[in-house]
């Protein structure tokens, strides 16, 4: 099946179209620092809307450490909305800014289930340069203030458009 | 890659893994009847929880209807927590209960970005009959009592446990 034009609203964020791989360094102040593996993608389908999955996995044993799954929409010029969703029970609503190769959001919402996590806030920071895709995510808890929380460096392992 | 075994907190919703494939009825004041083609995929990765991933297209052009993301947990006996991202730009925190092959769950939380849409309350059920996996979901927006939106047929279309 032949694949759809790209909406015209997506050119702004295009660049992230494709699958990224890499590694990444984090650190809490309850588990200290780490370093992991991860793959992000992002996928279109003809709608002005992206589809974005990450996955990532402890760079020791390969055990599954987190999952996203969400959209991201252009909502005016240099205007980006993010929608996720996480496994550990929380919901994240963001909006920021793109420009050039850089996307910066901040949550204006995170919601959690009965037995979810108590995340209250996250920031993230996505920057092409070159044919690296960088990205820094902050995370706030109920007790823990706003902290830098993952660090990551991944390079394009599709096309753009391709899975 | 061997698949990871299963988490004992997955079993009374296990019966859902694998894709299913079928067809849906929809309506809604402003759009009236329609009919749709839907694909539902429910994964584990040896993790406490389901992935998600939904995807509908009009029956008559095929194109793009809706798309959901997002996650599955049980949270005690016969409790389960659902939380989801859409393109219209909302998020969905859900719980509810797991009564044999039967799935209910009522949202939380709806959250929307600032251009999302001005959804208020999801209300969804699951239950699988033989090899048949039906459900419904009832939705209201902001100005739209819960209304009956969606219901759907749809047949394992690959087996417990693979994509």
């Amino acid at each position: 099946m032949a694949a759809p034009a790209l909406h015209q609203d997506l050119e702004p964020i295009a660049f992230l179209l494709g699958t990224w791989a890499g590694e990444g360094e984090g650190d809490w102040p309850s588990s200290g620092p780490f370093r992991y593996g991860e793959e992000l993608t992002f996928e279109h389908v003809g709608e002005p809307f992206l589809l974005y999955a990450q996955g990532s996995w402890a760079a020791g044993d390969g055990e599954p450490l987190h999952f996203e799954r969400g959209f991201l929409r252009p909502s005016g010029p240099g205007r980006v909305e993010v929608v996720l969703a996480h496994p550990l029970g929380i919901v994240e609503v963001a909006e920021g800014s793109v420009s050039g190769t850089a996307i910066e959001v901040a949550s204006t919402i995170v919601a959690t289930t009965t037995t979810g996590s108590p995340v209250t806030e996250l920031r993230r920071r996505f920057e092409l340069d070159g044919n690296v895709l960088r990205y820094e995510l902050e995370m706030a808890l109920r007790d823990v203030p706003l902290t830098r929380h993952l660090k990551g460096e991944l390079k394009r392992a599709s096309p753009a458009g391709e899975r």
